[in-house]
């Protein structure tokens, strides 16, 4: 396997939502190409760059170089890193710096980062003067395998997580993997667990794939490249289907509901576990939870655990640092959860890799039971 | 012409949106029968009632004797009155208030109240979980005829009004002519500026019915529900042409650049100035402006000016307690206003009653030069 060069076209893939159509550009180098991309796609545009101070320190400078050099009028906006950032003051902030800025309804709201920044630049994006353009450009695996793609932007309210936000897709989307080299590995490994799930979720050929090249898609080149690319195109898929969600596109939640849960237990703190590890968790979770129902094989369950496990993932509840609290914690975290219909309790569940499925009505006795148990193997 | 009776079926008016279409209904007594129409259209479904401590005060007891009577779970959320009221911190407390009355997606937020209420709590509304059920009942003129129809919501911030904010249609709204009789003469007034407009776009017959029959709609009963059947039926026309406001839905801004800036240059001191007088002026400014062009003839000028004075509505900045500062703040006020494309000045002009249009590209030299003329009149 020979590593990816800047010569390389950036693989594309489009996403097919009508007039709301866009395309995902993957590939190195396009951060210091994007003013001219802009600038061929969006002549005329002013861009605010709205990034976090991590990010920004790394990334903006070239980017700007770009814009200035194709002549795009551009106002960078920074917003601390990390997740506490998605809330109502700074989307306020960050909004008025936008109309600070004069940026008009024609002009680009660009989030230059992770999930977070996309997600609240995004929102903003959304609402300001009643919808601005957006660009995403995702610099974490993460967010160029699933916050970038599907417009769901928003934040966190103290009722839970992603609870305020709107669907509002971007123009355009630039996934740079080079930038991901600057990730720690801890960061890139919880990307990975979204890009994992793609397989389980209904392409049990890509997880074997993974398997065989997860080495590959870690170290860089065109590996990571197709990883992203496949992964992209499983939710593009999902999302063209069903935008808002209102149908198959919860397949997507694998992991999530448990993952959620998770995240709220640990009070959102990423030191004990970020997003990705709740997803991996809640993942290897919803599999055991399908073999203990009798829904899914134990060896689909241990095998998928055993991958996650092999690149450094969690899967139990033991792996977190400081506990999680009781049953009664995690059920409240649960019942809170956005995903939750008209009061039944909806879990993506499984019936083997590569096979799973939408489960509405599930018992929250059964869910109880099984989280009693999961609580016991600490 | 004898006034409208409870037993009267109420006037539906369509909104003709692709799978966003709704019907709006006016008539008498739709807030007591408020329950059975949710109950029939939405069966299953919790109402957080977002009202103002006004408007909540006279009329959300008959909503929620409704409601209750139809078995609807309901929650009352109150805000203050005013204008004040569409700012962040409110949009916080509300959407904290939705969320912890555990309304889920297919659950409806209710906006009982006007303008104010219907653009805070439809904003809400479109946030909250990424979009809730959401129907208006509009209790002030101004709302029934305009704000309530469309599917414009949002929030003031420092740098105007209503620049931040979501297109969101409503799934239902019921425009109860009763509540009208609650509202002062200067508030009924201001929102009859908003009727007079659609005569004054494009509807020269309704300006001259209005002309002969303004008492009526001002008296209340079948003169009302005409006159606002109208007023939806022209502003639903034209939003079903122009969802987004990228084309001709901006003729429904006849009187609102100048108005706005009127708004802002008084510090949005409903004392001073409402919307619907801000309006008022605005399109008696925006006639005077269109004559001095050579546009529009003056005694079409002329005579939409007296029309507004026999209603006692105000038309020109005279009649603005307080003043309105020199042409430097009204043309800042101008240039910031949310309808500024790309540099340029747009305006709504005329060229004669009943014959709005577009105009692109005002010279901001022009403006100047009107408005200083203008001051000069105090």
């Amino acid at each position: 396997m020979t590593a990816a060069t800047a010569d390389d076209a950036p693989t594309q893939v489009p996403v097919i939502l009508g007039d709301r159509s866009y395309d995902i550009l993957i590939g190195t180098g396009l951060i210091e190409s994007a003013g001219e991309t802009i600038a061929a796609r969006y002549p005329g545009r002013a861009v605010a760059v709205v990034t976090d101070a991590h990010v920004g320190a790394i990334h903006a400078e070239a980017l700007e170089a770009g814009l200035a050099g194709a002549g795009i009028r551009h106002q960078r906006i920074t917003v601390p890193p990390g997740e506490a950032t998605k809330r109502f003051a700074m989307l306020e902030q960050v909004v008025d710096e936008i109309l600070a800025a004069r940026m008009e309804r024609g002009d680009i709201v660009l989030a230059l980062g992770g999930g977070v920044v996309g997600d609240l630049a995004g929102f903003a994006a959304a609402i300001v003067r009643r919808g601005m353009g957006f660009i995403q450009m995702p610099t974490s695996l993460l967010a160029q395998v699933d916050s970038s793609v599907g417009g769901k932007t928003g934040i966190n309210t103290r009722h839970g997580k992603n609870l305020v936000g709107a669907f509002y897709q971007p123009g355009l989307v630039l996934a740079d993997t080079d930038a991901l080299d600057t990730l720690s590995t801890r960061e890139f490994r919880a990307g990975y667990a979204e890009v994992a799930k793609y397989g389980l979720i209904d392409d049990p050929a890509f997880f074997g794939w993974l398997e065989q090249n997860w080495r590959g898609v870690f170290q860089g080149g065109r590996d990571r490249v197709h990883a992203i690319a496949v992964s992209c195109r499983a939710k593009a898929a999902v999302v063209a289907r069903d935008e808002t969600e209102t149908g198959d596109r919860a397949l997507l939640n694998l992991g999530h509901t448990f993952g959620h849960a998770l995240e709220s237990a640990t009070g959102y703190d990423g030191s004990r576990l970020v997003h990705g590890e709740g997803v991996a968790i809640g993942m290897a979770q919803a599999f055991r939870f399908s073999a203990k129902l009798g829904l899914c094989a134990a060896d689909d369950a241990a095998r998928m655990a055993a991958h996650l496990t092999t690149v450094g993932l969690p899967t139990e509840l033991a792996h977190i640092p400081g506990g999680v609290g009781d049953v009664d914690r995690l059920m409240t975290a649960i019942g809170q959860d956005k995903k939750v219909s008209r009061g039944a309790l909806t879990f993506i569940l499984a019936r083997g890799i590569g096979q799973s499925f939408i489960a509405r009505d599930v018992d929250p006795v059964a869910v109880r039971a099984f989280l009693t148990e999961e609580l016991a193997r600490i």
